[in-house]
């Protein structure tokens, strides 16, 4: 049996040319702690350097701090709770979008509850674009910090940093800015000069690298407080000892995400594109969660299939060999519709039975016509056991795109 | 030239076998979020499961937590913090070491500056062991939490937890206690019901298993808190996407270590014992820091050399092929003595010549003699070039074990 991996978004696998570029570090070489002045500790400094040098570069800067971390949610909380609390002095108010990831929301939440700041949380259209009239009403002199995604973890809205960054800037030169651009990384340039934005989260394992590592850029002068305590042994912001094989291998991800980006981009976005008029087209009962066009990640695609239960759809799909999330995986645990899906307007049935497919470089034209296949198959088999039938609109007419029956 | 990697105290290697079985999870299975309800992910979360097996496995409990963290440094602050703040309607004080770890010792020192906990630290002997007495006058019914480490990770000196766990309780039964064991997991047995303890940290590459995994063991029923916010995919407790990979590393240097307990002991104890004994009887102006005997981690050995700079050692002996750490990589940074040795009333010139010599099942008789050898050749060689002489006594005499010249 075909299998097709359309879950990047929620846990990464590792290109087989990563893994190789890890290998030495585990006993070869490298191994060491990269503050002691031996050998194998000397060879780990060696790739810190090297690994924080390629990710300057990915970020096109020449000046910013890398902090590298466990992982994208330590790299938010870093962002989030190490900023705020180093800077409380100059404000308490923290602006978010209403569809960031919980690993910005929480930490803004628990500082609210803990430290008292206060949280304003940005409303978006339906297609998820922040409205940036009401961002800019919400900064104040006592705001420091704005957090908003680049691309959406969930529906791949590209939100526009640039036109953002001015409306706070020209609201209060002083509020910082962050963007948890995990999604983004790769598939959208990200300069944060050009974006006027001042921190930045990426993570490994969304780019075909392996987890264990995410960084935080931070531009020089922005001031960060630690959040994990301890000792330090070569990054002064982050305690313990550096995972150096993660880090080779997050290298080595970027260098071969950097090397074949337009390719790599057209291709992917090619895969989608067919993917997702495919499905519209030919499935009845569907509706787009997100933009089209290129406002949307490359490689993201989120449908709502009405009359069936998301994670049932997963199952059945996983008995086929393609393999896909409903909504977030985030939110499966805790049973409740996910929260970008309702911001942007979807009803609880609607976001249940919502499926998240995060495309990657190495699918065939051949793995996305099997998935349509299947996926019809496995929908209709779904619906025909389903208690929960067409008949009962649960949509209005022309609100949204719908594919199949429903037309536009 | 031979290679002998003496530090695995500061970052381990990874053995063979466990990059081995790590390999298959990076694209070949089990590379899915264990959240999610396809065969990538159950296969996750099938290595989750075996793995929190192997962990209450090795620690001898049938019934508590286990969570798994990024590294030592997160269990610790989830330890502290994600206990303190959960109970700080208990009580605010807090108990801890004066030897214990950074990542012990910094979250009390956060809690203390931001929320007002007090924190007392006991004082140590001049091998190490916590001053029970002390200890026990400091607990009072506002004491919600004790901190002290098994095996020190700089001395090796091994606490009697078991008699510090019956002071605690019996003056407090309410006052959970905490050790940090990542330097002793696999080197003492561990049993948090015969030791009374209610807190374990462990962490994988302390056992030449792989960076990026810690666990922090809880007894059912204590109360912790989130230290990290965000999106929870299968730890209640720790958001984030679980790092597969280096849980199936993890529980593979497990087994290797419980499946070798005895032999892997003895050997790596008696190679302990040859190079300390061969050091302090061959090599004049040397100190033993920490305790002799069965009080002492196996693998662990901490010498100062008078007149010698341990930074300068560390760089000679690595010309050499051998690789060991002055103090701890922890300190090294801030170029402070170290706090431990500093505890145990070394003078400042006594502890900045220290050097930490751990050992790994791996190493030889050979590798020992060589070791010897060139160490005497380092030694001879820094202290002919050095301006810091004999002749001015730093030690007071017969007020610790003292190698060659001087005698015991």
């Amino acid at each position: 049996m075909r299998e097709v991996y359309l879950d990047v978004e929620n846990s990464g696998f590792v290109l087989p040319e990563v893994l190789e570029a890890m290998k030495p570090y585990y006993y070869v070489r490298g191994y060491g702690n990269p503050a002691i002045p031996h050998k194998p500790g000397q060879e780990a400094l060696e790739v810190f350097d090297m690994v924080s040098e390629k990710v300057l570069e990915a970020l096109n800067s020449d000046d910013g701090n890398i902090i590298f971390t466990a992982d994208d949610t330590e790299s938010n909380n870093l962002a989030i709770i190490g900023y705020s609390l180093a800077n409380r002095r100059k404000g308490k108010r923290i602006i978010v979008s209403s569809i960031e990831h919980q690993s910005v929301l929480f930490p803004a939440e628990w500082l609210s509850k803990e430290f008292g700041f206060e949280v304003v949380k940005i409303l978006v259209d339906s297609e998820g674009f922040v409205k940036i009239d009401e961002l800019e009403k919400s900064i104040t002199k006592d705001t420091i910090l704005v957090s908003i995604g680049l691309g959406n973890y969930e529906i791949g809205t590209i939100q526009d940093l640039k036109a953002i960054s001015e409306v706070v800037k020209d609201r209060n030169p002083e509020t910082v800015i962050h963007s948890d651009a995990t999604s983004a990384f790769t598939w959208v340039p990200i300069d944060p000069d050009k974006l006027g934005i001042d921190m930045i989260t990426i993570s490994s394992h969304k780019i075909l690298g392996p987890k264990g590592v995410s960084a935080l850029f931070a531009r020089k002068g922005v001031r960060l407080g630690r959040i994990l305590h301890g000792a330090v042994s070569t990054q002064p912001l982050r305690p313990g000892v550096e995972n150096i094989p993660a880090l080779a291998g997050f290298g080595k991800a970027i260098e071969i995400a950097l090397s074949n980006w337009n390719e790599r981009i057209r291709k992917v976005k090619g895969l989608r594109d067919t993917l997702m008029e495919r499905i519209l087209g030919e499935i009845d009962y569907t509706l787009l969660n997100g933009p089209r066009g290129d406002k949307r990640l490359p490689n993201n695609l989120n449908i709502s299939f009405l009359y069936v239960e998301g994670e049932a759809l997963t199952i059945e799909l996983s008995l086929r060999g393609i393999y896909v999330a409903t909504g977030s995986a985030c939110t499966m645990r805790e049973l409740e519709p996910s929260h970008v899906l309702i911001a942007i307007g979807r009803k609880h049935e609607e976001a249940h039975g919502s499926i998240l497919f995060s495309l990657h470089s190495r699918l065939s034209r051949e793995d996305i016509e099997y998935v349509i296949k299947q996926l019809k198959e496995a929908v209709n088999r779904l619906r025909e056991i389903s208690a929960w039938k067409p008949g009962k609109e649960v949509i209005k007419p022309g609100e949204i795109y719908r594919g199949g029956k429903h037309g536009k």
